[in-house]
């Protein structure tokens, strides 16, 4: 609840916006972005579909670095098994997950238009524009609407539809009555085949498609744990009315990392790795305490226990530096702590990074000890045992509880019930049975509820024997935990362009100019190419240097336009082109980097090399500019930069 | 049709297998990448559904390197527009695009169980079988029934049901009398948003997305053609019956480019590059002719325009170069162009780059010049006009007809359906519009049929006037052609598998070993490390080459198990890694080439680099078999390999 406040405050505190309204600032990126096609509304010419948007040229290249980095970072670094299953479900699949029952938000209709509204972004924006606006709201009414925002997603269907019918909330367009609250699936529903009689559904996140393959996957890995599969895909929701923009849409990329680990040792080799990392926490304590994120060493928060086990500290780790390494501002990214109410009951932990962005604090990566649902789900649903075993070197003298029934004294006493009866002695827990064996001993018979008949049987002596017997065991079976950190790509990039993007003044014009900063890994171009003046010569070294550039892999455009060299940096800082080479000779041009403007002097040959080291990591800016001679701008380049 | 009589004798040729059977070839092959989890039948634990299938761990590593690779060769090398865009896809769209009403398979349906059928599958297996195992056959019904399967996919719904009637088939698993065929639109429908209201479906190749951003990526292209967009994603096709295994599925991997061009020119400045190259073709007349494809030089094949222009065969040239340098066998490869019966009607000129396997000739990539096809269809659904422009230097006297229709005589004569009669006239074309004037000049009236009356009406002089008229145009506006490659990444992955795969006999024991000889840019992990025996040291030093490996971005995988370093060879020649470094001592390793089997002896900080050489296509392994010590096999390794 109180994490939920403070981020309500946060909505609306400063950030890092350059002294630009959220508003003001959120709208400069957007339109940068939408002018220079990094997205584009979907299907636009037929005035679009909400939740839908395309990635243009320079934002498929930067989603298609991000995924490249994701599977250098994760995948090839920690050996894990990459899988790329269908987008297409069928039911049995999402029925064992639980998203067929449960995958819903509740949705009210205009009882006269039909339209769609999300019940709870009615009752959310009726409270926030209460506090906001009306002035004469008696302290009372304030903190009982503060308290709804506060618990807006616990509240069931029945509780939000009396919320709605107490305040009087109508439809926003129309001021029409409203429908009852009642559950809408998120799933897009499809039919497989022609018959029309098997259901299937666009998946709404990657992670089934592994976890119904455990079985395979495991024996690929030698039949060893811990070991992590991971994918990345297309997944759906078709949310009722998106909003948030790019934030919220109903087809995006997911990519989901499934760790399976043994239960009883969730320790990870490489913790040590990661366990000096230092970096803004929100511990559920600290939420429920009213208090801010603050930075934590992560080797404490494990040894603490802050955070459940060192794999769920590792994986935290290593999204850390993938999001930072990306670009992230470390001071705008906070590990925030599920609170117990928003944990799936199956979970031993969970914590989202969160990133800050004009919006507020986004979710954009999830990482989860969701302990041994998944597998447990699927097991049961098909019927094929979704287990690990560990061998032991020797066999191992246990003792085990043995319930046995004695099925003719039960059959003699119960006759057509006996089978119930005998099903549950044999369903007590270790506890039950304990206790059972007690009350026999000392008074012979036991009063016994047996659920299946709804009734309470009374037990004696001679229909069930109940010992600790020592069995040798030469494995144990179990169902491993899953640990899943869950990556929003959209989001992250969508973050990535808020924390990316600044404005700096013309010099020669009263303009702002405007910059993405991304990091060479991360940028669409690495690196353009312009001839200071329109010659056939200048093209012509150009155009070599672009094939170098191509043939050492580094992505690069030319641009011979006669337009001033200031007018073209300005245009690729624009879409953050860290490089721009500015050909002014046959034999050597200069290097130009995007955020300091600083140029080197290369030889021609030297270019794609230099470019490289800088665009690969080897080296970084700094080293550059003192191997080589620096380079002071024209005047027709200060006139324009 | 008779290159697809030709098509069925080579699928019952013999092929380069080894020797042994197609089919006995194609079960070894999906033996080994079903075991190998190069794909997984998808939703196995729930039997499956028919039509899915997962990549699995070395599956998906080989389809990354060959998007990743596409990219390069296409995107990176031509500067392309690279765009992606949502699966799912709004009804107008596909409507515009024909696919609504168009995109359908003949069906028939069991009529006691409902069991549904391709139409002309059952009737092409009748014939095939008639054909093969029918002794009595009459030469005259042999020649029906080959000339039955020769026109099969031009065969109307009646004539379809004519047939199966005729022939008496009924359905294969129960023998129930069947329906009359009718067409299943092969589209996954789903609907977006909550009301139910706003169909949509899963889209079922790229290129829509493409085309309804045109005006946006050629404004991004700064006005200028030609050019390229492209995209990779997911497309969806719900299969009346899918057979032939992995190359007939409902989802699957599109990878699409559009190529923008003025139809008035279609050369291409890069033709050059590839107008020597020479392979097998298949031009229409050969394949009417009856003849075989043979070997031509693309240079020729353009200039004797059995291609259609510089840019068709530009690109049919680089995706000769794309498959042949991934490992397909460029002696199974060639390029058949369409018969005019397969072509749509507005296409210019189409040709398939087809695949031979051990399901026949398959096609794996379509290139196409589509014409203006494209966008305008969706020109006239939008509203929006997908045009170029062309900027005269200086502005260009014309002739142009120019039709003037008298509206108050033309309203006194047919009053109400004036507009239809202007319509009418201003829509005729410039013949018909000569003609009428004409008529006019010689008779003082003409017939004139206007469609939406569906009558004729008489027009006199007073009515219209046609004129020549001379005019100043400043710039020409119209719709660009579009030339369409188009590949089929899992159908070309399939062939891959095919062609890379070869069995050799182990020199210890009575056995064949599998190999995929794929080249390093496919092969799902570059490099395995294997230390000769369990020692703690020698396992420091294979983890020590493995990390740096991974920092040199060679995907690398280590086995520490005890196994025998053959069957540990033998074990990743199976999922065809190229190099294996084997560690037997800590100064020096040896770097086994999976084909040759020949080793040499590298020193432990240079095998990164040998490798990266080696995978990264700088040298060939000839060419480091020269520089360094090659090591002779020890006893062990020669008694398993």
């Amino acid at each position: 609840v109180a994490k939920r406040l403070q981020a309500e405050v946060n909505a609306n505190g400063d950030g890092s916006t350059g002294g630009l309204s959220k508003d003001a600032f959120r709208l400069a990126v957007v339109n940068t972005l939408e002018r220079r096609l990094f997205f584009i509304p979907s299907f636009k010419i037929y005035r679009g579909v909400a939740g839908f948007y395309d990635y243009g040229p320079p934002g498929c290249a930067v989603k298609s670095n991000v995924l490249a980095f994701w599977r250098q970072h994760f995948v090839l670094e920690e050996n894990m098994l990459e899988v790329d299953c269908p987008c297409v479900t069928p039911e049995v699949v999402l029925k064992a997950s639980g998203h067929v029952d449960k995958f819903t938000d509740l949705m009210v209709k205009d009882e006269k238009t039909g339209t769609c509204y999300r019940a709870d972004h009615l009752l959310k924006d009726y409270c926030k524009e209460k506090l906001e606006k009306d002035l004469t709201l008696a302290p009372a009414k304030a903190s009982e609407l503060k308290h709804i925002l506060a618990v807006l997603d616990d509240l069931s269907s029945e509780e939000l539809g009396a919320k709605l019918k107490e305040y009087g909330i109508t439809a926003p367009d129309t001021k029409n009555p409203l429908s009852d609250p009642y559950p809408f699936n998120l799933m897009f529903q499809t039919s497989i085949g022609p018959t029309g009689l098997s259901t299937g559904y666009m998946r709404p996140e990657t992670a089934q498609g592994i976890f119904v393959n455990f079985k395979d996957l495991y024996y690929y890995n030698g039949n060893r744990l811990p070991f992590a599969a991971a994918q990345i895909g297309q997944a759906f929701r078709n949310e009722i009315s998106p909003r948030q923009g790019l934030l919220r849409v109903r087809e995006f990329t997911l990519a989901e990392i499934e760790h399976f680990v043994d239960p009883d040792d969730k320790s990870h080799p490489k913790f040590a790795d990661v366990a000096d990392l230092e970096f803004l926490m929100f511990p559920r304590e600290d939420q429920m305490a009213g208090e801010s994120a603050r930075k934590i060493v992560l080797g404490e928060a494990v040894s603490k226990r802050t955070i459940n086990n060192e794999t769920l500290g590792y994986f935290i780790g290593r999204v850390f530096l993938f999001l930072t390494h990306l670009g992230i501002d470390k001071d705008r990214l906070r590990f925030r702590q599920h609170l117990p109410n928003e944990m799936a009951h199956y979970a031993a932990d969970c914590w989202d990074a969160e990133i800050e962005c004009s919006f507020g604090w986004i979710e954009c990566v999830g990482i989860a000890d969701r302990s041994a649902y998944d597998l447990r789900a699927h097991t049961d649903k098909s019927g094929i045992p979704l287990v690990a075993h560990e061998k032991f070197s020797e066999p191992r003298e246990v003792e085990k509880l043995v319930i046995t029934p004695s099925k003719k004294d039960l059959g003699l006493a119960f006759k057509g019930s006996q089978k119930m009866v005998v099903e549950a002695l044999e369903a007590m827990t270790e506890k039950e049975a304990l206790e059972m064996k007690a009350t026999l001993e000392s008074k012979g018979e036991a009063e016994f509820l047996v659920c299946t008949l709804g009734k309470t049987v009374n037990i004696t002596k001679n229909m069930v024997t109940i010992n600790m017997e020592k069995k040798k065991e030469h494995q144990r079976v179990f169902t491993p935990s899953v640990i899943e950190p869950s990556f929003g790509i959209g989001r992250i990039i969508y973050c990535l362009y808020e924390h990316s993007f600044y404005t700096r003044p013309s010099k020669s014009e009263d303009e702002q100019l405007n910059v993405f900063r991304f990091p060479p890994l991360v940028a669409p171009i690495k690196c353009t190419v312009f001839p200071l003046i329109k010659t056939q010569k200048l093209d012509d070294v150009a155009r070599i240097i672009a094939k170098s550039l191509t043939a050492a892999g580094i992505s690069n455009l030319i641009d011979v336009t006669g337009t001033s060299i200031g007018k073209r940096y300005a245009r690729t800082d624009e879409i953050g082109v860290p490089f721009a080479v500015t050909v002014d000779s046959t034999t050597t041009v200069t290097i130009r980097e995007r955020d300091s403007k600083e140029q080197i002097r290369v030889e021609i040959g030297e270019v794609a090399s230099v470019v490289k080291e800088v665009t690969d990591g080897h080296s970084t800016w700094a080293d550059v500019m003192w191997r080589f001679p620096t380079h002071a701008a024209s005047a027709d380049e200060r006139l324009d930069d």
